[in-house]
């Protein structure tokens, strides 16, 4: 199955030896046969005689690869919204632990969940980021925090994939927070979650490992342990780094050539510059840096200058993100981080795909898996300088189209 | 005919001496008549023998007032996509006013738009904040700048609320900027902008006056020769006031009793007594705040003190605001100016509805306008704490479901 998309404005995010200059093709086309692209270019280049079996003429609408978001907590049960009130009300962070707040009531309504009602609430989720022109998509483990429950979580996560027209990509985070079972006895929880993980993996559960290093989390000796088990099995890894303070996650990370360090805020020249020797992705995540009023920017002059791809992501998770627009993401990079439109869109596509290990896709390119969108609009800044906005979208996945 | 909604969890908004405590109805019940509410209260406590035309089961979905929109911009040619993209490239603003970018830029398209690509353009904008709930919209002129330009710009908002399922205010913001053709010469614009202001009103099109009174717009003097113009035509007025910096704008609005003054975030002690003491209404726009990364709050904390109802607003405008959720601004004036999200859905229900000087709505009582929203959610604070979200809504204008 041939299909030709015409009259578009193709933004291709390729930089390679053929691609159009500044990945921009004013008067461009597309081909896909079966799930990859067969070529991308002028239109008044197209091969002469070329047969189709569908053509579709998009009257100069904007083309550009589906969205990829690299960091998701998208599986988890309740919500945090009266704790979000309670907070504006007044009332300290103790006094929502003591009222049973935070991650762990997270963790408690993950856990009381059953695996329908987590897979209904998880696929609303992922509908509302397709309908922004999603394709791909990470869901990190890290609220069940125990064998069975993490399992559920990942399980539910791969579900997902079969059920919905979306890639998506699962990483473990047993190291996400201590569950109350093991209160005060961290190394002991991470013994467990280390031998629970082979398991994991021998179901296919587990494309990457990763752990939160911070003050209120696991040290930086603790995620190395949890690095090390990945490693013995061959699992890539990537780091909730640098969010709060700077503990030299990212260069720890990049000693064992994490594919992604995330968040970012407190990294360090040092941290900057392993994982450029690393070639670890930067991934920023601006709706939590917003939700969580923090102050201090990450890095974002230094990352370029040191040649770190930088991807964005919703982080979407309960307690620190509770978003589902990729694309309020890419004005979010823009106004409050100072990423250029094209630099935020990379972030949302090639980079994206790459801080997942995916290196078929997040390009308009010969051979490169056919996920597209397809925007109401004229170029890629659009896709940014609106904010609170829902662009008509088509989203194309395996060269087949979907409905949003 | 009469409509019997329940089983809703309904935020009244009330406080008068009726009203449920709290303003929250958790198994209520709302009965319209007409285009009236004709009862609201709990379920239990239907009249017996209620005779109703049609009824609706809502499963414990949250009720409240249609959001009403008390400031924006919606009628203009264009958008500054190109403009962000330049500065985040590191443009100056003199290049990009050299450029030909700027609030000139978007007169300039507005004045070459013909009426018809102005109607289409706004009712796409009115359409989407109707997506999220709204049926009460304020859209100001002040980017036609002349007395052809402006009636047009005023008369596309009045034909946008009769072709729509929403209440239209129009307030006419001839004093928003200098056009060209006055370089230099403000005084002389503002002359004529009040000459041809009784021809608007005579045709209809002026609900209330507005003037962006700024360093970089007018001078009190000068917002005082606008206002005393609207009086002397019996206009109420307003005032885009103190956004960057204390001009004693909001005291001199208060002192002809404006409806509200707006922005606010350089508003003086004596700003806030003026306006309690005129009850006057402060409409903060977390937005333009945002988007223009200021760190000035506005004053809520005094605000509160002094008992100002505070509303709050999209300010949809292609510079400063290019927004178009209300929801998202309901979050904003949560998470960055620390508004309870009850304060927050008042300021975008009964304090926007007083901001326009309309009485007959923005609360659930009965005798009130029959504006709803019904949204798939069971508490308000969901509507505040997520972001990006647009969860399902039915909009009921005038006591008829409307398509949103
Ligand atoms: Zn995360
Ligand atoms: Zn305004």
């Amino acid at each position: 199955m041939r299909t030709l998309w015409r009259q578009a404005r193709v933004a291709t995010l390729d930089d390679g030896p053929d691609a159009a200059p500044g990945g921009w093709i004013e008067r461009g086309a597309l081909v896909t046969d079966g799930e990859r692209i067969a070529w991308v270019g002028d239109e008044a280049a197209l091969p002469a005689g070329l047969q189709v079996d569908a053509e579709h003429a998009l009257g100069g609408a904007l083309l550009t690869p589906g969205l990829v978001d690299a960091h998701t907590h998208l599986v988890y049960g309740g919500h945090r919204a009266r704790e979000f009130e309670r907070r504006l009300q007044g009332a300290s962070y103790e006094e929502i632990a003591r009222a049973g707040g935070g991650i762990l009531s997270t963790v408690a309504a993950t856990r009381a969940a059953d695996d329908a009602q987590l897979l209904a609430l998880a696929e609303a989720r992922a509908r509302a980021l397709q309908a922004e022109g999603v394709t791909t998509l990470e869901i990190k483990s890290g609220y069940g925090l125990s064998a069975e429950h993490e399992a559920r979580c990942l399980r539910v996560a791969r579900r997902l994939g079969e059920r919905l027209p979306l890639t998506v990509r699962t990483t473990c985070l047993s190291a996400h927070a201590l569950p109350p079972e093991f209160a005060g006895r961290p190394d002991d929880y991470l013994d467990a979650a280390i031998a629970w993980l082979p398991a994991l993996q021998a179901e296919g559960l587990v494309d990457a490992v990763d752990a939160f290093c911070e003050r209120i989390a696991f040290t930086p000796a603790q995620t190395r342990r949890v690095f090390e088990a990945a490693q013995r099995l061959g699992l890539p890894v990537k780091l909730h780094a640098e969010q709060l303070s700077d503990q030299g996650g990212a260069a720890l990370a990049a000693e064992f050539g994490a594919l992604s360090c995330d968040h970012l805020e407190h990294l360090s020249p040092a941290g900057v510059a392993a994982m450029a020797a690393a070639g670890t992705v930067a991934v920023l995540l601006p709706g939590a840096y917003y939700f969580l009023r923090e102050t201090q920017q990450p890095p974002v002059a230094a990352l370029r200058a040191a040649g770190v791809p930088i991807a964005l992501a919703t982080d979407h998770n309960p307690g620190s993100s509770p978003t589902l627009s990729p694309l309020l993401m890419l004005n979010m990079a823009c106004t409050l981080f100072r990423l250029t439109p094209q630099e935020a869109l990379a972030g949302m596509t090639c980079h994206g795909a790459r801080a997942l290990g995916l290196a078929d896709r997040g390009r308009l390119r010969a051979g490169l898996r056919a996920d597209l969108a397809v925007w109401s609009l004229e170029h890629p800044s659009e896709l940014c300088y609106a904010f609170g906005q829902r662009p008509a979208v088509r989203v194309v996945q395996g060269g087949v189209e979907r409905a949003p």
